[in-house]
């Protein structure tokens, strides 16, 4: 089994509560280091046998179609995990 | 400005409802190639500067005290983004 790894972040210009309430944590909790925080999603899409270009190309499109709200989301990634999977 | 990326995910045993339903989505829309999803979050945290081992141990420590509930999820992978990033 192949893995796709889909990233999907909300658009730089959109306000991103959940990040900005992990962003306020943070400094209380010891990691002041850490100056900004956005909050997006990762999806995993399992394929039969290993990832091919044509399984890449159509991860990116359904990263865009059904993954996404592309008002408000970009895809940022679409790569090949290439850590084993467990069939 | 530095960024680490912070992927957590839902651990294998633990049923994922949001993925179970972006599963059974997928085939109606065309995409019947990914047999299996899975969904999980992805963090982006931002540092001044550039990205430092430190940074990195103190975002992994992050990730596995804050951004994610032990319980059900994993970091699963930390890294710095080498994409561009607007100061």
């Amino acid at each position: 089994m192949g893995r796709v790894v889909v990233d999907v972040m909300p658009k730089p210009e959109i306000l991103d509560p959940q990040g900005k309430a992990v962003a306020g944590s943070l400094p209380r909790l010891g990691f002041g280091q850490f100056v900004g925080v956005r909050q997006g999603k990762r999806f995993e899409l399992e394929v039969e046998g290993d990832v091919t270009q044509e399984h890449l190309d159509a991860a990116r499109e359904a990263g865009v179609q059904v993954l996404s709200n592309p008002v408000i989301e970009d895809v940022v990634a679409v790569y090949a995990d290439t850590a084993a999977v467990q069939a």
